[in-house]
């Protein structure tokens, strides 16, 4: 019989986690560790040729049961950048939609050779339920409500590498919008109040929801504050993250219109002036410009929005190898 | 002008067919011949780093008509392994949706370059016309309920490897379920009563029509029975398949309700003791557990299903060779 | 922070275009600069590895915002026989159906690290958009009614290479059928009329709308005939192309039937013998054949259809060399 993992390669000496569900999971040093070899990645992505050997002969499946291009596209070039083969599956085109359970889609794609499979899924816990029966490593690119580790990781990295020395400890840095529906906040309040960032959510009270509870919960040495003011959330924030608010969450009844979210809480160049006037802008994306962001503040000079996107591939680039393993990254182009 | 087939390679030693357009047309040597090329490509598969450089320079089209995961991802990775090139067209996102006839299609993706061509098509007998056009190689990866012979042989595979000394002759193999609307039932009960297996056919009776007459007319020494008797057909059988109940079958009238077919004829753990205690239980997926299989069948150690899906980039592996030729395989990792 | 662009390869020597968004910008000597590299591009093509490593590292985004098969195909054989990366990125199953600008998508793709960008869209001008916020080159394959450069080229590539000497200087070419809302018509009629061929456009008055100003707009040595009189046009040509005709125009009132428009326009081997003994029948695709052409002209050994699609994988491969300049094209085999 075929073994359905020929490679299945140790993780990276020192890392102790075989599958990325949830940053909650890492502990301090493993983010430093995260950063440091996304570090080591961005200096290959400035090479003329940005490739690497590294994972030749690993196969990573990118199994998407919801619509995406940044991150679907970000872990594509992320793979390939250091060598591993790339097999996209979207569930919409799959025999997913003729009712295979997920256990039985995640046990086919291990047998077709998968040694990652990165997925992403409208419900919260999936990962968790491919985890138990996958053989290789899987990584989680957006469950449900509930977390988009490599979201907060490349925030993390972006905030770091834009702050002045000292990083994000006592920075205040604001997660503006739809708290309630959004993975991207969930991960970020972890890793952000882990780093020692003083978090604000903020947004109307009906997308805050809940999130009082969790700021209780939370370790005493972190700090998170849940407010519907604006104004005080913006008071000297160094950095400010709107999120998407979503078309189809109006009809919940949870916001009265799209119009009036944006009067009372879209980013504005005029509202950005209350916090420093170096605070940067951040933005999981897509965009509704307009909406939850002001056109002019998504392009301004604050904005670090497209920096995200870049440093995404290289801190996916770093958690693929971490997990798997991987070859030294010094080799020669391959 | 260029010539839109570059490679053409001709096919491995021996090898006679230019297309794999049904298992009808093979010969018991020949199916011998992909058994023992598929054993040397699990061999490879084996291997830490499972690519060769086989196909290098070989272009793989893979045009489906239908939805799929695992037929499509198993060829596009055992093309891959072997250093093929893959396109992948998927009809729905395609001109093939503005009307462009299927000869024309073939044509054109010709003269993109394509050296092979692997198709799945609602229509029986597509690939015949797409094989009278096109000037390389046609692969039927399924059309309508005639054939599917890459799944009949990956069974074949699966059988024989885990079947002790002797192999599938004698052995009573049982599928089990939709046989009308199926092509594995149709391409596998002509390769394993090629091998000597003596094949129960067992359904309820609208979904066995026609197939007392394809018993009546096989060659003398072939061995097929066709029964709405459950316990007769599982009785001292070698490995059983059931195969997938499509909801839509029963707006026909074929069937009262999957409850009632699941009543009926789903394979379940008490059933199966009827079978021999070794018995193997095989499924071409993908699964509806609960309608024709009961979820701990499907799981238990019986179950070889995920081994047909690793065996299924082996065969496919060794078909892509046998047809274009290929160059030696025992070359170092490219 | 990680450059977008590590790569951003200065075109190829005397090229001094840095997208490629409408044959318009083309000078005559660039167009024979495009035909000269397309013919260096055909001799890798016949080689038995069609592959050369002259683009590595080059990572090329395929963004289609409406369906196809031959040109999204195209590029991407194009783009892997140069040995660039390619990602492919269809609207329908990406953020942009979640309302993100192409201005913000286009950013998005850049940060992901891609060098070209390949574009078809519905709205015309929508590449000049992308090219104004991307730093890398933008390649137009089809927007709305406005261009498709490089069907155009390969139309010419098409015609210089089957046209006895002399080349396409006072050759007739008759570009037929829905000429209103054809970007290939648009962008033939100007490289034809730029190479001195005597360009003809015929069709129902209804789908000429606005081409006799066009033609009184052209440069005087430049040679523009419209007229609805099908006889005239196909008299002594040397070249004809039937254009597609949509079903979905009929429903604007253009056109009474697609039956109408056949007996009155369809190019049949009837009609086609007023033309010249050796003339040449070209097609974009796909076809609607026994609308605006008879099958047994499709298929006849005037038909330069198939090659006109082998020919745009060269004439892309030239494309996307000059416009990032590359490396040698003599190399080895990569």
């Amino acid at each position: 019989m075929i073994s359905a993992h020929p490679v299945q390669a140790p993780s990276a000496p020192g890392w102790r986690h075989r599958h990325l569900l949830d940053v909650v999971d890492l502990a301090a040093w493993e983010l430093e560790m995260v950063m440091a070899t996304a570090d080591e990645m961005a200096t290959i992505l400035a090479r003329p040729i940005a490739k690497v050997p590294t994972l030749r002969g690993v196969s990573v499946t990118v199994l998407f049961y919801e619509a995406s291009t940044r991150t679907r596209v970000s872990f594509e070039v992320a793979a390939r950048n250091l060598s591993a083969d790339v097999v996209n599956i979207a569930a919409a085109s799959s025999s997913v939609s003729k009712g295979e359970s997920l256990v039985d889609t995640v046990r086919t794609i291990e047998a077709l050779g998968a040694d990652v499979l990165v997925m992403r899924h409208p419900r919260s816990g999936a990962p968790y339920l491919a985890a138990s029966v996958f053989g290789g490593h899987v990584v989680n690119a957006g469950d449900g409500w509930h977390a988009h580790p490599t979201q907060a990781l490349l925030d993390l990295y972006t905030l770091r590498e834009r702050l002045p020395a000292g990083g994000l400890r006592d920075r205040k840095v604001v997660i503006l919008g739809d708290i309630l529906h959004s993975r991207v906040a969930r991960s970020n309040l972890w890793t952000l109040t882990a780093a020692g960032a003083d978090v604000w959510l903020c947004g109307p009270a009906t997308l805050l929801r809940g999130f009082e509870a969790v700021a209780r919960a939370l370790p005493a040495e972190r700090r998170l504050t849940v407010t519907t003011d604006l104004a005080a959330a913006l008071r000297d924030a160094d950095a400010v993250m709107p999120l998407r608010i979503q078309q189809e969450r109006m009809s919940g009844g949870l916001l009265p219109s799209l119009r009036e979210y944006a009067a009372r809480y879209q980013l504005t160049a005029a509202r950005l002036r209350a916090a420093r006037p170096e605070a940067l802008v951040l933005h999981p994306g897509p965009m509704n410009e307009g909406v939850e962001i002001a056109p002019d503040v998504a392009t301004s000079g604050r904005s670090v929005i497209t920096e995200q996107v870049a440093n995404g591939v290289a801190v996916r680039m770093a958690l693929l190898y971490l997990l798997t393993g991987g070859r030294p990254t010094t080799g020669a182009d391959g």
